[in-house]
């Protein structure tokens, strides 16, 4: 029996973030619902960065309020410090959401300079941080997962030691994070990487407390989640139609798109609690949203497949 | 050590004639060229296919006698019957090329609808062919290479049975084909399914005999090429860019890229005797002669970071 595969779908916000266009908050909680109706049980849908660093995600607390609530559906958001929790938790509380419906995200890169320009501030320092704002979320009725940027390598500092990575993540679960979601930021990981990393990771964790956010900017996304699954994860983080691009090269592909990933889960019998034309149908309507043609190749390859058979089934009748 | 990989490169016949817009010889030629230069060591770039049907190579003979040459670069083209074997051998002799420098490729696919559609004939009426086509190709000097399409999927009969390839491939081999490269033509297969053939084919011939020729419809080609390189195979197609694209998919992606193949090959420890920068400048070539964007993601990654840098590099003197 394969186990069952959890996709983690950041769309929402961190693909939409990650998007020219503005986004109003109905068209975004359209889009939720809309990943919701396909399946998906744990979907990114808000920050509580302060909005004078990304505009894009200002619209939280009215997000928060109108998402639709379903039996085995986990929200999740941004947390970057102590007065975005309280934001949330004051969200949470106006709109009469409990607190097992949406997990707080905390964020931090491996790597220095990463961090400090994200963060201004060391990884040590997020570290410290973290040790009062965990436990202050968990205090708080809140399952905090944990995002770990640059796990891969760094824009600034290159190669990143799995060792480094598999420090942080062991220092993040002993604050009681429920997951470390690691990040392959710049989308540069090979499945050889990929497998020491993990194996390393695995010797000293158990699988289900590993997510991998792999990013496609050279197409081997894929391929690092195989080498995943091979190794026993069973959590993988996606965007919907790969939305959201690489900040470090315009034009090029960021998150993995979630229709990739479970139709390679699929192919291979994992059971996702997916339905794959609803989860069509959520792509097609984040490429209306985003305003362009979006990365993902299954999302593209449907689309076109439906064009051609439009076109087929005119021929008879013209 | 990791052995040696071929990176079988097809976008100079099967990218090209698949791209709506015409390339001239001249500016097929100048793509081969920096191709070779890249370090490709094995290019497909012609095809004696009637020129009625595939008007875009009809210019097979100009290519084949303007071809570079050079130590450990073979090209192939396609040989569709006696008669385009005849002009392929007239094309060599008129060159001055030698047969060891041009492979024949035949072709032909597991599955009857699809063979029919395209070669007007049954696959078994088609093997009887090869068994007089082959062996003339033999006698003349030339090594033969065999294309089967259709082989995890056939767009109008569904999913094909691993033994009826394993069936296939065998008797191709028997008649003398140094390799045959299976095409998962219209790009749906998942890891499971390509290692269930791969490790049935194995059972039964030499790695070096199969080679992988994956289509990224779904996205899914490098993580099939990933269970390939776990089984011991050393041999993967690609074209440059990923031109060519879904014929039964407008806008949806066909051949795998050569860019994401190498980068994938390369991060692994994998020696392939190709230079990255010559690669992508090749691919940066193919896209101009295609007119479009092409689907190739570290293509599309180089060439967003090279502009990326250059607008960072206009920072401080702006």
């Amino acid at each position: 029996m394969r186990p069952r595969i959890t996709v983690y779908e950041v769309g929402p916000r961190d693909g939409l973030q990650n998007e020219a266009r503005h986004v109003p908050s109905g068209d975004k909680l359209h889009l939720i619902q809309l990943l919701a109706d396909a399946g998906l049980s744990r979907i990114e849908a808000a920050s509580f960065v302060s909005p004078s660093w990304v505009p894009a995600m200002g619209d939280a607390e009215e997000v928060v309020a109108r998402l639709p609530r379903r039996a085995g559906l986990t929200y999740v958001a941004l947390v970057p410090n102590a007065r975005g929790l309280e934001r949330m938790l004051r969200a949470l509380a106006s709109a009469g959401l409990e607190a097992a419906r949406v997990d707080a995200a905390v964020f931090l890169s491996a790597s220095d300079s990463h961090n400090r320009r994200n963060l201004s501030r060391s990884v040590e320092e997020s570290l410290s941080e973290l040790e009062a704002l965990v436990p202050a979320a968990l205090a708080r009725g809140l399952q905090v997962r944990a995002y770990l940027s640059t796990a891969w390598a760094c824009p600034y500092e290159g190669a990143i030691a799995p060792d480094r990575v598999r420090a942080i993540t062991e220092r993040l679960l002993a604050l009681g994070c429920y997951q470390v979601s690691l990040g392959d930021t710049i989308g540069v990981g090979t499945p050889g990487q990929t497998r020491c990393l993990v194996e390393l990771l695995l010797s000293r964790v158990d699988p289900e407390r590993i997510a991998l956010h792999m990013h496609d900017t050279y197409g081997t996304a894929l391929a690092n989640v195989l080498v995943g699954l091979q190794a026993g994860l069973t959590t993988f983080d996606s965007s919907i139609g790969g939305m959201g691009g690489c900040p470090y090269a315009p034009g090029a592909s960021g998150n993995l798109a979630t229709e990739d990933l479970v139709y390679l889960l699929h192919g291979m019998g994992y059971e996702t609690g997916i339905d794959w034309p609803l989860l069509v149908a959520a792509g097609e309507q984040a490429q209306r949203l985003a305003g362009h043609r979006l990365p993902g190749k299954a999302l593209q390859a449907e689309i076109g497949k439906r064009v051609a058979q439009a076109g087929a089934g005119k021929d008879p009748s013209g």
